[in-house]
């Protein structure tokens, strides 16, 4: 195991009608003056940022409210978000929304006390040091974002999509209602279960040795993901599985399950291209991506893939041939991602194998490697879009 | 699953060498005169309080000591301490030591800015809401203190060993170096085990439905025990599994893989009396009851049972007869228990069976019931003391 600091000091409301107390809950972190930040309409239409601002009201805090995030959030809503902080004398955001709102008010946040171009921060010119305080309301189990000091941007004008992260814009708190997530399609939903497992994986696959606490929690979380989606997916309503899932999206990504260890990261680097140039959701270039990941890395660690394939998947242990067991527990992860309802290549994707060129440039690595399970080279990247591009079951 | 607050803000420095970090983060955390609080003389003489002094030193922040925490930590240590702090201005605690010493600084941080008897805590007359910043350097895996807001002290008077909790006890850091623990005796490394995995245990049994999730991680923890816990006491030198046993006494007890449910705490409560009574080691105290407990419990739930017997000590099923299935997971849990070498009956620890009235009285629930899977009655608790005090494997 390797040395770390694993600080995680985001207060965590969770439950039946928690977003009643976010006014309380800004108080308590010495906020006065609110951005109350949010993406689509379903947020307004559901009486959702109503209950927010009665919550605010109820404790005494005043606020003004910015709309509109995009998936997949860009730079000019950053852009606004920070003019109007800064004219409003804001000094609290609170976030109503997915990963997305949540990513775009910590940019925000960021952007509102730093003198020059918050994308400095995103392009790796500066390090973040001071944000405004966040809070966030969730309403997508997902990203993680509510329990994390991460924030990924999308930049228009290029359709770059990076990102940053520091302990100023880790939420102070976050508001969890899993009932929240009920009105959310089968589709998002089950994009969301996939970007958890993502964040599992990522932290999963690593060349650190004699880290079996990690390892089981990882599993832990991997197995529960595998047993409650499918639930959602059948009864939307289904209150019970959907707290399961919440609550494993924080778990998997505030990095408990991810300590003292190296990480690989480089799905979520080769879908960030498939998602800024098809604007798809992150979720669902990941169930494309990540199993033609794991095929193309497998020889690399086989006994690891082979673990995961029983442990998690159920698959039996093939001990003459090892390398069998691995494929298995590959192709029963895409039969699930396929099961929930996720794409599993390319043109399921709606993305197209001609574009693999122009992704591979985007990813930006020129000559050199990126990873920290498998280093790879941009023709690995190139390998793996045409792995993910002709996947089948 | 159930409504509830999750906030852990504890900083975790973990790693070798890890308590060079003292003086950076008790300055982090606004202390500038610290009480180094430790016990026996074993943290003098390895040089860990040097080493911890130096690092305070370097930071500039001063100290004064107080040593001599006994196991089982005592209200007289806590009332010398109170006073210390306030002759020397004290404005941060760090206990150097187990979870004896941090839930003796923690009585001590709660009762120097108390105007009353610090015992109010204790005995349930006050709630705590205020106390000094703790910061703790962790020298034994067990207790869980060094990320809980709990804390026991035994009033000398009478032996009673109560419990009390709150935020404001919660450590502000912990630094978890395993090699620290590398010179502890096999035989204080097994409690240590034993009571993470009880702190998992007294989680896992409940009658909340629908925890999937949180179920998992307990399963995790326990899973990673059973496999860690045999190296270290066949090589107490192993830094790996150490590290591993380690951050697992952490995420046992901070409440991760036990939120949204209700647990049960007795066999915590029927063990404080052994240890109260006998001076004693918590965990030994654990290893005779715990099973005990189980076995006297297993009819409530049956099916829980058998799921821990093959999810985490792999029992087959039997389908036919789950109980017996249950009953070979409590017989599993034994022959670990008694494979890292601790005691599982009475004569084993050395209690008396005489002594099981005078337990269940100082037990003291009178005519009332106690314990959130199973609420036990003075008759049940003297009847588990009666299967601890003769179990075999």
């Amino acid at each position: 195991m390797q040395d770390f600091t694993f600080y995680s000091p985001t207060k965590f409301a969770f439950g039946r009608d928690a977003e009643t107390r976010c006014g309380e809950l800004v108080k308590e972190f010495g906020g006065s003056r609110v951005l109350i930040h949010y993406g689509g309409g379903s947020a307004v239409r559901s009486g959702l940022i109503d209950r927010v601002k009665k919550s605010l009201d109820d404790a005494g805090v005043s606020y003004v409210e910015l709309g509109g995030v995009h998936p997949n959030p860009l730079d000019e809503m950053v852009y606004t978000g920070i003019d109007l902080c800064r004219a409003e004398n804001v000094d609290f955001i609170v976030a109503v929304g997915g990963g997305s709102t949540i990513d775009s008010a910590k940019a925000i946040a960021l952007g509102t006390l730093y003198d020059g171009d918050f994308w400095d921060f995103y392009s790796g010119a500066a390090a973040p040091s001071k944000a405004l305080p966040v809070g966030t309301v969730l309403t997508i189990a997902a990203a993680g974002s509510e329990g994390s000091g991460d924030s990924v941007i999308t930049k228009k004008s290029t359709m770059e999509k990076r990102g940053t992260g520091g302990e100023c814009i880790r939420p102070k708190f976050s508001v969890l209602n899993p009932a929240l997530t009920q009105t959310l399609p089968a589709y998002q939903t089950a994009c969301g279960v996939t970007d958890i497992m993502a964040h599992v994986f990522e932290r999963y696959f690593t060349n650190t040795k004699n880290v079996e606490t990690t390892d089981r929690l990882c599993e832990a979380v991997l197995t529960a993901m595998k047993n409650e989606a499918p639930k959602v997916i059948a009864d939307p309503n289904d209150y019970e599985a959907r707290a399961n899932i919440m609550w494993a999206g924080m778990v998997a990504h505030n990095n408990i399950v991810g300590v003292g260890r190296d990480q690989d990261w480089n799905s979520h680097g080769i879908e960030h291209e498939l998602s800024g140039l098809y604007d798809c959701a992150h979720g669902a270039g990941l169930a494309v991506i990540m199993p033609a990941w794991m095929t193309y890395v497998m020889k690399h660690d086989v006994m690891r893939f082979a673990q995961v394939a029983v442990r998690v998947w159920g698959c039996d242990m093939d001990y003459a041939n090892p390398e069998a067991t691995a494929l298995a527990g590959i192709k029963a992860f895409r039969t699930f991602l396929r099961g929930i309802g996720m794409p599993i290549n390319f043109e399921e994707l709606g993305a197209k194998v001609e574009d693999i060129p122009a992704l591979v440039e985007k990813f930006g690595i020129g000559d050199g490697k990126t990873g920290g399970f498998v280093n790879l080279d941009r023709n690995d990247i190139a390998a793996i879009y045409k792995l993910a591009a002709e996947a089948t079951l």
